[in-house]
């Protein structure tokens, strides 16, 4: 079974895992050993079909006609997205959205620790926010090198955006979670991630005309 | 051509269509009236493939071996999503993620104008934030009603998300756009987004564990 090819799993699939993660940590609080697609699919609304093939695909555990094993899912899961270890993050760009993210406290169980934060602004650098130091940015290079720093959550303007990005590559930043609405020019072995919140809102005014 | 059966939309194509709309706007200011699918893949990073098919899928108009017509291409784009007209919305909890909301000048881009903000806390009630008058959450009901407000934005914690929404259910709301890590228990008639950050960290960490 070990050798069989797994599948390609899907951006969508990948997007729920989190959602399915959250579940089963709840259930293992309660010492639940099996969750059935059925009680998942009451939690979070969607299909049992959809449910099974999702975690079918990270190879989650299961026990014939019973559900999904507990503590082995959320091991595949966490396994899956690298979440078993915490990696070092930094947010640069300390306006509402950072802030916001700053004191968003369940990062630590998605596989992040945010311990860092830049701005320019001579009345936020110095300061802590949620329990980050604010640094200036024009320490960025050296604090990524001392504190050994992996993964970049961008709070910028769009303006100030790529010049930070090249900043980052120079200092040999591989990740970079993307808030501000610009398409990042970088090289092919760095990864980015844009979140662009007027998709979700198209998603939904699609949902709503569909009526 | 207009009898012709439409195919169904992607999630996907539907998520990539403010992108589109971004660059054509820009286009159009510019006094652009052709724009090639290789120029928007320069612009997107996407493949001009997935552009040609994201945009046939929505109907844009295009003319043999030059490109998609920038006027024609808007239209049909808020068109589909209902952008054309202003959806009145009002947002629910005004913290650090609220605030960034109510500051992003993008919205009525996005066929979406938020005209009221509600909250408990007594230091945030009856101020104005970036333009936004707050009201008290106790005067939802009737200010929905007064204004004609459509979409509700959910900025809320999850703790307070499932009341709040049983109350916009019972004034009528048919769209919430929900920020809150919960799954909301709606009637079929109500359309909900859900927002989940830990979706966009997921696909990040999945990307970056496949290098």
């Amino acid at each position: 079974m070990s050798l069989q090819k797994k599948p390609k799993i899907s951006v969508q699939t990948i997007r729920r895992l989190p959602q399915y993660l959250r579940i089963f940590y709840n259930f293992h609080a309660y010492g639940r050993e099996l969750i059935s697609s059925t009680d998942l699919a009451q939690q979070t609304h969607l299909l049992p079909i959809v449910i099974k093939k999702d975690l079918q695909a990270v190879g989650a555990p299961s026990k014939r006609r019973a559900g999904f094993k507990v503590a082995g899912t959320i091991n595949v899961i966490e396994q899956f997205l690298g979440w078993n270890n915490l990696n070092k993050a930094f947010l640069i760009g300390v306006g509402h959205l950072g802030a916001a993210l700053l004191g968003f406290g369940g990062f630590k169980n998605h596989g992040l620790e945010i311990v860092a934060a830049f701005d320019t602004e001579p009345d936020k650098v110095g300061q802590t926010i949620h329990g980050v130091p604010v640094y200036h940015t024009a320490q960025l290079t050296s604090i990524i090198e001392k504190q050994n720093l992996k993964i970049a959550v961008l709070t910028l303007p769009s303006s100030a955006a790529q010049g930070v990005t090249d900043t980052l590559i120079s200092a040999g930043i591989k990740a970079i979670w993307n808030f501000a609405p610009v398409n990042l020019k970088v090289p092919a072995d760095v990864v980015v991630q844009k979140e662009d919140i007027s998709s979700g809102l198209a998603e939904l005014c699609a949902k709503l005309k569909s009526k």
